[in-house]
């Protein structure tokens, strides 16, 4: 996988580069918004690429179950399957399964589960989430990996970790037997484990880095932690993980999260708030958020951020929208998505520039101060 | 208000026309989507004109319960509060006083009535309605009337129709008293009545046209009464109204009424049918209806009608749409929405098309027997 890294920053392990997939290229730092079962929620899909999105995730979990392998490999793979041209990066499921399901049993083979949709009793191993990656047709396949709650003895954890390590070998070995089904090319990330424990970390990524993915995953992060603990996790997995490979940063997060993870060296993230927090009326500009549900905003004729250079900025009123939201129209959760989306683009495209020009580190503290002034004005 | 008829049909009442408004010009036949509450219910609003919509209706009542009149004209009226910088038309919100509200009561002076949302005590009257929709905006306004049911007695039709003949008198008044508000063009149609009777009818038809409004609606149809009631009702009223002013059917409907009442000399229609069924799954296609829903599509890679020329059809399966409306992804409500509107805008443009060329009844037979030869399939 070409990563070409393009600058990095003189103050801090922030850097930029370009990540090249069949489906295009995607200049990182970037936010990935969440398409969980091929559709970013509220959002029409031919309207993403007006937002900036580059690259978009779905999960693997969700597809699995529905509408299954079957019909994502009848209809030629999840682009063709939502109409999406671009860039397309897959989880394992393993986090969904760990989350969602109910009685799951994890053994070496790999983990049982029952669906949390109907109850039926289904397997993933780490051989099978890469075929079923493989029928999806994401540019990006995660590993099946074990992520262990925050509250984790360190004994689980470092067994834990190491089972991962196994499923890691298996799913790469696997990954290296197949090919892609549609004509374009796959990649496979790793997953480091380890939980809060530094030895751990290291272990696992030594052990991850010796099998040669095409970039790496920070797993188990943003679990319950604090904060503080996440970015000493991300400074030591810097200095662990190859320079010259992307890597990303799992399910994560606020913007304040994104900057500072972008200061210790990751280069993608993904998390549902703006998509989820968007269904809930609240949206995020420059200056804080704010949750348009509010009356406070009833006859608010300002765009939700004045001066920010959107179609939801440059097109309706924070008044137009607390009347959509008020009276329960659609239109409305479609407006506060795509005003998040489009901002959390920005968040990792200024990111970008600002790295370029070697004022990352002023520009963020600027901005976080700014950001974190007026909360829910 | 300029209509430029530009062709009639030799072997039915059909006519073709132009109608300008400052916001742009609409060619007749038209069919105009529903947008309540200053939105098309599920759609983006920067989406309609590639589904070559050319107006929009909204509806008076809702718009006046909320926001509400100090909103929308501190937002400088609906076209501006929404973003829709073409035509639109809004209805007095008497039909939603009857069907939605309780506790109406008539009098000469209006209809007091409480409001479906909080009960609180409201009144309409011929001038504040056309107040309303003075501040509201709209291109064509409607006054307020009656719209007595289907099963309504013909000595309440006689009274109720004389009635609504008073309140148009007073409706044209006040119009002609006031300007418009934000620096476009206002117009006003008449809202014909009189049931199923035909001497009614004449007598509401000649009044109306007495005041010399700018078009005119058949209003009190599809409340209930046979298809055919109706089509005699318009072949009626075509021998009342000018010919040089356009006719609007009001709330009409399936596209074999909307094609039988072109025949029939109407040119503007408006129907919550494609926007309602949409959100129920049902989509619209040359060959019938189908209900994307059902589990029969789940491995149906074809386009909802194949061969039809608009986005959906362009770039989503039925798998797709069914699998959305299967998780419950808000996208799949949007796509299906925005099928039936586009294919109500081809209904209309097509007959349109055929008008001009002199073959639209025997195409509206050819097109009524492929559309009811497959339903559901």
């Amino acid at each position: 996988m070409q990563f070409s890294l393009i600058a990095t920053d003189t103050h801090s392990a922030a850097r930029c580069g370009v990540l090249h997939t069949d489906h295009g290229s995607i200049p990182t730092p970037i936010f990935m918004p969440v398409g969980t079962r091929a559709s970013i929620k509220s959002v029409p899909t031919n309207l993403l690429k007006g937002l900036d999105v580059h690259i978009i995730l779905a999960n693997t979990y969700h597809l699995y179950l529905k509408p299954g392998n079957d019909i994502v490999g009848k209809a030629g793979g999840v682009h063709r399957f939502m109409n999406w041209d671009g860039p397309l990066l897959t989880d394992s499921g393993g986090y969904q399964v760990y989350s969602l399901s109910d009685l799951r049993k994890i053994t070496e083979e790999g983990v049982t589960f029952k669906s949390h949709l109907d109850g039926s009793k289904l397997q993933f191993t780490p051989e099978n989430v890469v075929e079923t990656q493989r029928i999806i047709g994401s540019d990006i396949m995660m590993p099946l990996d074990e992520c262990p709650p925050s509250t984790a003895e360190r004994s689980y954890v470092e067994k834990s970790g190491e089972l991962t390590i196994r499923w890691a070998e298996r799913a790469r070995k696997h990954f290296t037997k197949i090919s892609p089904l549609y004509g374009h090319k796959q990649y496979q990330f790793g997953i480091t484990q380890g939980g809060v424990y530094e030895d751990l970390r290291a272990i696992s990524s030594r052990a991850l880095v010796d099998l040669d993915f095409n970039g790496y995953a920070v797993g188990g992060m943003a679990v319950g932690e604090p904060a503080e603990t996440m970015y000493r996790i991300l400074e030591l997995s810097h200095t662990l993980l190859p320079e010259h490979k992307p890597r990303y940063l799992m399910g994560v997060g606020t913007p304040e999260n994104i900057l500072n993870a972008i200061e210790r060296g990751i280069d993608m993230f993904d998390c549902v708030i703006p998509t989820r927090e968007g269904r809930n009326g609240r949206v995020y500009t420059r200056y804080g958020t704010m949750n348009l549900r509010s009356a406070k905003f009833a006859e608010d004729f300002r765009p939700i951020d004045e001066g920010f250079d959107n179609e939801v900025c440059r097109s309706y009123s924070r008044a137009y929208i607390r009347h959509l939201l008020n009276v329960g129209e659609i239109f409305g959760l479609t407006l506060c998505t795509m005003q998040n989306i489009s901002f959390f683009m920005w968040l990792t495209a200024t990111a970008r520039k600002e790295i370029q020009r070697g004022t990352f580190t002023s520009w963020k503290e600027q901005f976080l101060r700014e950001f974190n002034s007026k909360p829910d004005r």
